[in-house]
């Protein structure tokens, strides 16, 4: 069902230190940030030959990512983003083994304007994983 | 400095059940699991087309991921492993802009038998990073 790792997502408090951290000590590509009111974040995007990593930076009032970093304050690995061909099709597959889709279980328009779904992480290793239909 | 994501590590207290996880549910092309006792651990590959996520449980005493999992009891994501060409051209750089180097700072043999170093979380975004020559 999985294909490619779409990304890795990470989320921060400090967006711009982190962009820097990429940037200047890793030397990697490092795009601008995107302002994402829809999702609650702000993103950028570091691309890598073969995937990317997305920064996460809370946005507004009721940001998914706001729990997660007074959890964790210097920031951490959110989730992975697994690309499938029907997101549907594996949501049906998924939930007829048991495992749990976060949400009312219908897809929503992700990050990247394509149709997407979180799993909850207790069924996946402790692992938030959101499929990305491409 | 940066290249390809080698892979993402996903530590778990149950080998098996995590490798159903990904070969069952997911449908991912799950490798044997192969022990590693000088790193502590036993590991599996999963292969994805661009890329890998390695589970990683722990063996032995001293496993390096064993205090990890005393937070985490469902498990989580380790770390991840970035590409580098010259792992110790990147550890002087790195060094030099003042990020900490985990460990005694010299390279060791990795689990995939190259040199590999692992970076201080608090200096990379809250996230484990290991780089690895290839």
């Amino acid at each position: 069902m999985i294909g490619r790792l779409n990304h890795v997502a990470i989320a921060v408090k400090d967006l711009e230190k982190a962009a820097s951290v990429y940037k200047n000590a890793l030397g990697a590509k490092v795009g601008p940030p995107l302002k994402q009111p829809e999702h609650g974040v702000t993103v950028i995007f570091i691309e890598l030959p073969n995937t990317k990593i997305e920064l996460l930076e809370p946005l507004g009032e009721n940001s998914p990512i706001a729990k997660f970093l007074e959890k964790a304050p210097d920031g951490g690995i959110h989730h992975v983003c697994y690309e499938v061909e029907d997101i549907m099709a594996s949501r049906d597959q998924l939930r007829a083994q048991g495992a749990r889709i976060l949400g009312d279980g219908n897809p929503k328009i992700g990050a990247h304007g394509k149709p997407v779904l979180f799993l909850h992480p207790k069924d996946f290793c402790g692992t938030l994983v959101e499929l990305e239909q491409v």
